[in-house]
């Protein structure tokens, strides 16, 4: 597959596709048809095969896909099966909540170890995962291979610390922090989880449907 | 604007715009052209004026964008201005983490109740905000006017307890849970937030990433 760009849209959802085919696995179905899955994911079937066939055929006429083989090659393609440590920058709420998610390890990533620079939280852990100062950090990074970082510290920090991890050798960043961290493509692999940004646009799409139900009412009067 | 239905990957970027706007605005830039907004949000200045556009003409030719008017236009179209009450189902540390988000309420978006079954919660609260137990849901659902409701509960009680907000009067789902709601379109707007997602397509960035730096290193060898 050199060469071939696969673009973020259908990237972002192979992981549903990857959901549904292991809650079919767990259902005990071992076939299902582009149909079938397509009217359970709420996706066009075309779309279905169009997004599969990026990274290869996995489907057969008349028989439809394998579950298994499917959800073990998407499963692949993500780096699902591999292990991915990771570290959490900011040990507040969010950061206590992803080290509690116990989903994540399932699938292959695994929390290490939570920074933070409050004296009152060292030498604590969280489900055994153990709390270090931040001046413990380039240590840290020299004796583990760390993977991912991911990054909820408060916005004024975001930056110089996103820095601080490339510099520790960490080319991955899940952020949580409402800022849009400047790095070259090549330098570091960025995601965006925006809290607010997916706030608003609840906000605007629940808007509408008032403004619909508005019309509607008006319109049948 | 009625009738013209405006996608959601352009919805999607509104929130980004809204947010630096408001950085602008912080900077004190009065107004700024589509090449200078381009530059900083790293997104063709053609893909600005179309995402605009949707909305109406807010730029000037030699002029450019005017930012305060900007945004605020953006965040009347994001409801931003406007007061929505949150309810978070589940106050696990996720929910304890939104709680906690002073930012919502900046933007309006208030938290006033959380809810839980485990009674070793009862009367406490979080930033002042307290935490019920979910079998009080109905009666405070009856006497509070609630706009959306965040869902942050076990896997296996997300789609029941989904129906119960419905029945309740609650026709926006900020959801946590990494599941698919089903519900048709008119009845509930859903937004999710699949953080396993999210880090899934991190995964696959960061392998192929590495993969392109083999390539590379292999064509000068």
């Amino acid at each position: 597959m050199e060469g071939k760009e696969i673009s973020q849209a259908v990237i972002r959802r192979m992981p549903r596709y990857y959901r549904h085919l292991g809650e079919l696995l767990e259902e005990g179905v071992e076939r299902i048809s582009s149909n079938d899955l397509s009217r359970r994911m709420n996706v066009t079937a075309s779309q279905i095969r169009q997004d599969l066939n990026n990274f290869g055929v996995f489907g057969h006429q008349g028989y439809g896909y394998n579950v298994n083989y499917l959800y073990e090659e998407i499963g692949k393609i993500l780096g699902v099966n591999e292990r991915h440590n990771i570290i959490v920058i900011g040990a507040g709420n969010l950061g206590l909540a992803l080290a509690n998610y116990v989903k994540f390890e399932k699938l292959g990533f695994v929390i290490i170890g939570l920074f933070d620079i409050n004296p009152a939280l060292k030498g604590m852990s969280v489900r055994g995962i153990p709390v270090y100062m931040l001046d413990e950090l380039e240590a840290f990074c020299k004796k583990n291979r760390i993977d991912i970082a991911a990054l909820t510290v408060p916005k004024q920090k975001a930056e110089a610390m996103a820095h601080r991890l490339v510099s520790n050798g960490i080319h991955a960043i899940w952020n949580f922090v409402h800022v849009d961290l400047e790095f070259s493509e090549e330098e570091v692999v960025v995601e965006n989880v925006h809290l607010s940004d997916s706030l608003m646009q609840l906000s605007y799409n629940m808007i509408q449907k008032r403004q619909d139900a508005i019309r509607a009412e008006k319109k049948t009067e």
